[in-house]
């Protein structure tokens, strides 16, 4: 995958910002550090560092990051993470479970579904190029570190990596409303992909068609929906609970 | 409730005066009454009140009510309407489930938990008036449609209501990644209350020590914590499984 994407290419750099995702990627060794500034108390509080921080005014890291972001006195110039090769990850027997998205969109979504698919044991997050939140601080805040140790692998298109998901023995969930099953009652004991649509579009058609199974959670008809990444934790929780 | 607060210390609470509001409230057995001030005639005219009747110089009444309102001498500090919700709200044997929040203060987290709560069958959140999000647009967005059909109730103090909630049978649930049982493990049979505090910060130390047990998700140690409404759907998706 990816193969469009020159690694190093400089112009992809950006700004992390805050303190809690620009100490989780000092320390991932996979991440390119390229600047960190900070100013002298942040550079205090963060202690020892692998690449020394410019000592910076505040007002510098305010025009680094977006207006109102809190970025507590310090700011991280990386590269986007190079992604895992997905053919290496399937073939990896400690790969379980999978979570492909389907145009979810929204940053602080998909972000907070990263750390759950980390605290739940999927091995990552698959997603298409188009209509998906490029890897932008914000992502990486919702994260919560999960960015780090969780691949987040964009695609060209979602048929022919469920294609490429049934071949290596992942049974795809699509998550709908419709769904036949509970997702308590579809087997759990293979690998799977659980896919999630958009909220409110849900899935798309032939997304569905692709599906090797549809479910359903057990959702009270007083409400619509669950928001899409409370819907994940709770698909993913049921997916991992006898493993 | 709120007997660690010092009565007339609460901005929440508010003085009721003039005889005949005083009177109504002093009869209702569901109103919340915190003290009665009253002038040595007034408390005459009253007759004998559920609460004892502070003895006090009219000008100490008119300092505790608007300029120029008409109070005849009497005065009764009283919690808003709020709390006669819970108290009807907790003798319903069909509240089974409520959600507690400590200081959650993203409104777009309250949403989403909101919607959660709805979806998995419990019958309220419940928060304090500090430290919460207001009922507010964005709020309102958020719970995308569960504001209207599940109570979102604000209280003066946790410790009040988690003591409220155990004389109603409650077992007080604390969401806390230091738990010693698993959610699965807790009891799922009898009515349950879901405390669970702010991301990072996590449970107060006192509503920790307040709860009847503590519990945790298993989650991998590869994240430190989910986001805080997919660790409410979780936990109220495990809470509700059996029933």
């Amino acid at each position: 995958m990816n193969s469009d994407k020159r690694p190093g290419q400089n112009e992809e750099a950006y700004w992390l910002y805050g303190m809690h995702p620009v100490r989780a990627a000092l320390a991932n060794p996979r991440r390119r550090i390229r600047r960190l500034l900070a100013t002298r108390n942040a550079a205090q509080t963060l202690g020892e560092t692998t690449i020394e921080a410019e000592i910076v005014e505040r007002r510098a890291i305010d025009r680094l990051v977006p207006a109102d972001a809190v970025h507590q006195g310090v700011a991280l110039l990386v590269d986007p993470l190079e992604d895992l090769r997905l053919d290496s990850l399937l073939r990896d027997d400690a790969t379980r479970v999978v979570l492909v998205l389907d145009q979810v969109t929204d940053p602080h979504n998909v972000g907070a579904i990263l750390r759950s698919a980390a605290a739940f044991g999927a091995s990552a997050v698959i997603t298409t190029w188009r209509h998906s939140p490029p890897e932008t601080a914000v992502l990486v805040k919702a994260a919560a570190g999960a960015f780090e140790v969780l691949p987040y692998i964009r695609i060209q298109n979602l048929a022919g990596l469920l294609e490429k998901l049934h071949e290596h023995d992942f049974l795809s969930i699509g998550l709908d409303a419709e769904g036949p099953a509970l997702m308590r009652d579809v087997p759990h004991d293979g690998r799977a992909a659980l896919v999630l649509g958009a909220e409110g579009k849900g899935l798309r058609h032939l997304t569905r068609e692709l599906c090797g199974t549809l479910a359903r959670l057990p959702i009270s008809p007083r409400v619509e929906s669950l928001n899409v990444s409370n819907a994940a934790a709770v698909a993913l929780y049921e997916l991992m609970r006898d493993a």
